[in-house]
């Protein structure tokens, strides 16, 4: 036996603990009664006290013992071992009484924006997103970075990302796809009319799981079910579970829900279940997270050949039949662009405003230029200035997202990053397979999973985000492809140029 | 702070990590995918390893430093510190290795049970079955008992209950009843043909958790769902969650399913929150769990004043809203007397014939009088003796319960336990609470509910249950009560005498 072998099974062990963390995590979602809420929190949190210990009280002298025994491993796991170290060198550069102070304020923090939301009012919020605000600081010194403290708050959820890259990517979508954002306004509306009808929810239901199946969502290691927000959590390769939110009136919304969340489920159930535990069997980065759910979402669910096949079936659910339109209607209707206040309100393309907004914000409320007094002022000065839009409220402008009440500094990045990655990905796998489209067109997505599976999804987190975009498309992440595609599809749809 | 907290944090965390195995084995019945089986049973059987280790690092010396001062406690902690040391003591009397050998011989005979069942045949299971109870008797040594081997295997689903307290009950039900059960064969027939239409699960479903609420079920702390064998899981007092089966045109099965563990599930929602993780929040006993599924079930849920209440909702079931029957039809159904040669589809009578049996054949079995291999020859003697029927097969017969192969020997006395001392405790409550029939029909069961959390549950295992029942009412378990509403049910349904 090597000593890798007992730091693989203290990590499938510690594995399995989360495994019962995230079940009670998932039923709290999806099934629990309200009664039972303080006690759930309760044990879901000693559950995570004792991972936390246990991981390092198990974990340093293991992962020591195999270190030392590096050079006779094969290359994934010695990828394995350079990720644990990465993993726990982070983890105790951060001291246990700061992670305590943290906890205690993102939890105070949370209340402080219920508290805001229920007056629509950003004062309440205020003075608790300061003081997390200089906790994060904090953090980014403790964590360390090279050029900007920033860099050490994204590096949490894309290792190896900086502020720079990400300004970069971001001042390419400005520069190429801003003056498109901004005159979204004076588009022609497409309507919408004939796909807003009340669709009873078991229908629903029954459509969405037939795409999913359809995709590659295997329901004999996982499930859906619905939850009043979307979500993915896996327990294990062989088990991950999805959900959805069903709008009577509106079945285009909870399909989409249902594509995104499928993309990260298929993801999950592809990792290695001989890599279990390991770094080399999880997923790599939040940003490649999401282009997995971005590339299903809108690479196949918004292209016209995903629409000539189901289109049918989706018809289908409509006591009308939806008689006079075609999969063309569709097309249109599921990629029009309409800049909306709210980011999960928003479509494809304005979307990415949203994030470029949060992230500069971010930025500069990290390196200290903005004040949290003078966050949303910022906020609506942005708005107007990317969308041309005034927020009617603070909860349609600044309190609208959650992220910042749990601490989540340097996470919007990812959601564009992912859809980047995504359209940079699929470029690749068009060039590779120029058959792509016609299979979709006919029902067929199994070409795509498995080139997903062979280019992503198999290598865990042997390679950064950014070693793995360079091995698969030969180039690091661009902006430019989103772009194209963006630019193709609404001189499509709008005559645009 | 006393050196009793310490001990109950760290009893509470233990029912944390119990509660994380609880909610994965919940999952695993309730809405597990097939393809996620095995490794469900890793994380579970790591999760339970973990709760070992953990107790037997942590208790011993909590519980020492708890008993030096256990004099400052109140009764109720001092009752703690007797259970929770029981408790070690009898952890701590198995060797590791002879608790490993256990699970392994355990694993190995439900495998050989289910080839068996496959094959119909008793000779697969023999061997594994012989082993096994080679280790029980072993265990019993371990354990140690006063004057019979069998006693250590009650005292582990009851303490302080002995084979020959058990031996006069089942002594007193075949003087008293055994005549009744061997003539039911020749009693007239009554017909059920009007209950056994098809009714969709949703119709039943809801029927079934109309009638949870009003027995007092909170289903703002917990859940009733569907699972192939109906069963009862606690996560909390908090969250309590029970399970049913529908049959679709059998809604009487479905009903009494769901009344039974409606009752563990309301025993378990009236232990003492404030008292999570100790034996004082804790369930007394199987036999007194069993004992408010059976009052529910029996004492209750086929009694005439239920079905004067619930009959009109229970007709609305039916397509023909059950047209010229009424309640007193149902109460002679669902108390009919059909000996069946399997326990779990007999009635409330001839079951406890089904527990005699086992009891004896596993009694004689401990104490070395009779050889696995002459078992099926027993079974079909006694099944002869007393109930008259010959099992058309060893899967009828000897074969039909998992328990054996499970290792729970001493578990099925608990089953009649728990009918005698609903009984008993019924009898009590009705002389305290003199009107209570006359509330069940008018739909009131809450000075039921009341009686007994306030003489059962709030005590959780602070008595033994031989206590609790002298406490309750006076005597020890006596079975002359179960006569009793036996003779009067039966003379009144058969004029029997």
């Amino acid at each position: 036996m090597t000593a890798f072998e007992p730091l693989q099974n203290s990590l499938a062990e510690l594995a399995d603990l989360r495994a019962g963390i995230s079940m009670l995590t998932w039923d709290k979602e999806v099934n629990m009664a309200a009664g039972s809420a303080p006690r759930r929190a309760r044990q879901i949190g000693t559950l995570a006290g004792l991972y936390h210990k246990r991981s390092l009280e198990e974990v340093p002298g293991l992962l020591e013992a195999a270190e030392k025994e590096a050079s006779q491993l094969d290359s994934i796991s010695q990828a394995d071992l350079r990720e644990i170290r990465r993993d726990l060198d982070k983890q105790l550069k951060f001291p246990l009484e700061f992670v305590k102070k943290t906890a205690q304020v993102t939890s105070e923090a949370q209340s402080a924006w219920l508290k805001a939301r229920e007056e629509n009012s950003f004062l309440p919020f205020a003075a608790k997103l300061t003081e997390l605000v200089d906790l994060k600081r904090q953090s980014a010194e403790y964590a360390g970075y090279q050029a900007n403290p920033y860099d050490a708050l994204l590096d949490l959820y894309h290792p190896g990302m900086t502020t720079e890259a990400v300004t970069r990517l971001f001042e390419g979508f400005k520069r190429e796809l801003g003056g498109l954002v901004r005159s979204a306004a004076n588009f022609p509306q497409i309507d919408t009319s004939f796909v807003r009808q009340v669709v009873p929810e078991d229908k629903q239901i029954a459509f969405s799981k037939m795409v999913l199946s359809r995709l590659g969502f295997d329901f004999q290691r996982g499930r859906q079910d619905s939850s009043a927000h979307p979500f993915t959590i896996p327990l294990a390769p062989e088990d991950v579970r999805i959900t959805t939110l069903v709008s009577e009136n509106d079945p285009l919304r909870m399909l989409f829900f249902s594509i995104h969340e499928g993309g990260h489920g298929i993801y999950e159930q592809s990792l290695r279940p001989d890599r279990y535990g390991l770094p080399s069997g999880q997923h790599c980065s939040i940003s490649i997270h999401e282009s997995q759910s971005r590339l299903y979402e809108n690479n196949v669910g918004r292209s016209q050949a995903f629409w000539e096949y189901f289109f049918p079936h989706f018809a289908d659910l409509f006591p009308d039949k939806l008689a006079g339109i075609g999969p063309e209607d569709i097309f249109r209707v599921v990629n029009r662009v309409v800049p909306s206040p709210t980011r999960i309100n928003s479509d494809e393309l304005s979307y990415h405003t949203h994030i470029i907004l949060r992230f500069e914000l971010e930025n500069e409320m990290i390196s200290g230029k903005l004040q949290v007094k003078d966050l949303e002022k910022a906020w609506e000065a942005k708005m107007q200035d990317y969308l041309g839009i005034r927020p009617a409220s603070a909860n349609e402008g600044v309190l609208q997202d959650i992220h910042w009440a749990h601490g989540n500094f340097g996470y919007f990045p990812t959601y564009s990053l992912g859809s980047f990655y995504a359209a940079q990905f699929m470029q690749n796998a068009q060039k590779v397979l120029p058959d792509l489209e016609n299979e979709f067109a006919i029902g067929n997505f199994t070409s795509l999973k498995l080139w997903l599976n062979e280019n992503i999804h198999r290598h865990g987190r042997v390679f950064l985000s950014e070693e793995l975009c360079k091995n698969i498309t030969g180039e690091a992440l661009d902006v430019k492809y989103f772009v194209e595609m963006m630019k193709n599809k609404y001189h499509h749809i709008y005559q645009y140029s």
